[in-house]
């Protein structure tokens, strides 16, 4: 049975990656993903495992991108990876996962983000992922689409699953020496199995919210994409908009756990690194006060802004 | 006593900030170092002081860089700074330094760093510092001349001192993720005092080794500067550059000590992050294979080269 479910979310993850890349190619226009094919066997207690990078450079509409899908197992789990959980040391295991990070050109597109995860070691199992933007010139109307389209994605399942997978997203992308938020959030959820306290969904249901948080976000911001990439920009907006992606890499080099964790245990540095914007710049002051006080609003004051009480068009 | 010696550091680390500053706006000669003089009060046992972050950004030979110099103090020592050392817990100390890194435009002349620093909290005391240059086309000789100016800095104290800081800078600044050094190295120490092991140097030859090192830097820097910038370049050279600026970034937030304390202990961001490039770009695959098959083995294989016995122009 552990083994049925794991091919049925293998299956989906795999019709994911190929739904992603097509529609964000339709988008592009010009160019293609390559893929990055790979395959590296078990040695003893290491991880063993496949998986498909996509990567999209030099678009016309997206700048740098990827879609990358793993499937890695081991034979025994280390004791760093399960130390809320002792009685799983040693057992086998397998985690698998998509992963998106697409950055636009234009800087009236917003950069986004997506992950889903399944991890099962026997009859243990946990569902994680979510999503979440990080727009440089903010359109009020696509957050108020981002922010929907993440509370739908959640509202089939329990009553309180947004506001909990809203205020951990808000709380993981947040830049501590910025005292910024990385962007707009979005929802992001982690543990979700038939045992998480106050939501205990079946492992059905749990599948099920993976495949809505996947095809919510595929549908969500490939609308925001088709909105803005025509919007005209200059040179100003440009800038800004290289200036803002250092923060981009600083959140991902200096805070986040899944790039971490990839460098310090010998992945597959330029797939980890997929995330990491085409170009970025760093400036001792901000090159552009205006365009900051339009953005900086939503990314520290405003940061708990409730969207879905937003009168939106 | 104490206070003579701190004043005795300060006064010298003023007057290597000053002659920095200058010797690079005299090569660069089109822009100057923007001063920004900072203060903050010691609250209770956070970290109170002084400084000034010289930063020059857009000049004709200088893309970015800066120069900072900070003196801070604080009643306590906080437990996490003395792990080494218990018997200071609870101290008052002293912390000051200057701090180097510089960008150049053209990717023929090199980037670099320089670091020396002093500590003291009553009778115990240390120094630290150090310096290290990252090339994105190498020239032999410009190597050749650094380490041999790293050599001569440290030849006149101790005969070991030129082999145990130049390992100590080796390991360092090593890339684990990208199997690559950050550059060419230099040197490295810490903990510089009397009771080191091995160099037991008195108070006033590791301040004289403190000054070897920031005047040594100074003269061998610029002469690799002055020999370079006129050096013709084009478009490929210069992708190549924000390429290999990628790796500075990951180096400096995913590993530099200096540079996460300061981000996680609430720094002056902007100042900490003026080691950034202006510019830096990532891609899945390098843009330039040739251009990586010339460098890379500085970074790699020859990684333990001994420069000194190199038969050099």
């Amino acid at each position: 049975m552990a083994e049925d479910r794991g091919s049925a979310v293998r299956a989906y993850l795999g019709e994911l990656q190929r739904s992603l890349c097509a529609s964000f190619e339709q988008l592009d226009g010009e160019r293609q993903f390559q893929l990055d094919q790979w395959q590296r066997p078990a040695a003893a207690e290491a991880l063993g495992g496949e998986g498909i990078t996509a990567v999209l450079e030099e678009g016309a509409l997206f700048e740098r991108g990827g879609v990358a899908l793993s499937d890695v197992h081991g034979s025994k789990l280390p004791p760093a990876a399960t130390a809320r959980n002792p009685g799983l040391v040693g057992r086998a295991y397998r985690a698998m996962g998509v992963s998106v990070v697409m950055h636009p050109r234009n800087p009236c597109v917003p950069t986004s983000h997506m992950n889903v995860r399944f991890f099962s070691a026997g009859d243990i199992w946990w569902f994680g992922g979510g999503f979440d933007l990080t727009p440089y010139i903010v359109h009020e109307e696509d957050a108020l689409l981002w922010h929907r389209a993440a509370s739908a994605a959640c509202a089939p399942f329990h009553g309180q699953l947004y506001a909990h997978a809203r205020k951990t997203c808000d709380d993981y992308f947040f830049l501590r020496h910025r005292g910024e938020a990385r962007g707009l959030g979005g929802i992001f959820y982690d543990d979700l199995n038939a045992q998480a306290p106050q939501f205990g969904m079946p492992w059905e249901r749990c599948f099920e919210f993976m495949r809505a948080v996947g095809n919510g976000f595929r549908r969500a911001y490939c609308e925001i994409v088709a909105r803005r990439h025509a919007e005209p920009y200059g040179e100003r907006e440009r800038r800004y908009q290289l200036y803002r992606r250092g923060r981009y890499v600083e959140f991902n080099l200096v805070f986040d756990r899944g790039t971490l964790f990839g460098l310090q245990s010998g992945g597959r540095t330029d797939a980890i690194l997929m995330s990491m914007p085409p170009l970025a710049q760093w400036a001792y002051r901000s090159p552009d006060a205006e365009l900051d006080a339009r953005l900086l609003p939503y990314l520290t004051s405003q940061r708990g802004r409730d969207w879905l009480q937003a009168t939106g068009p």
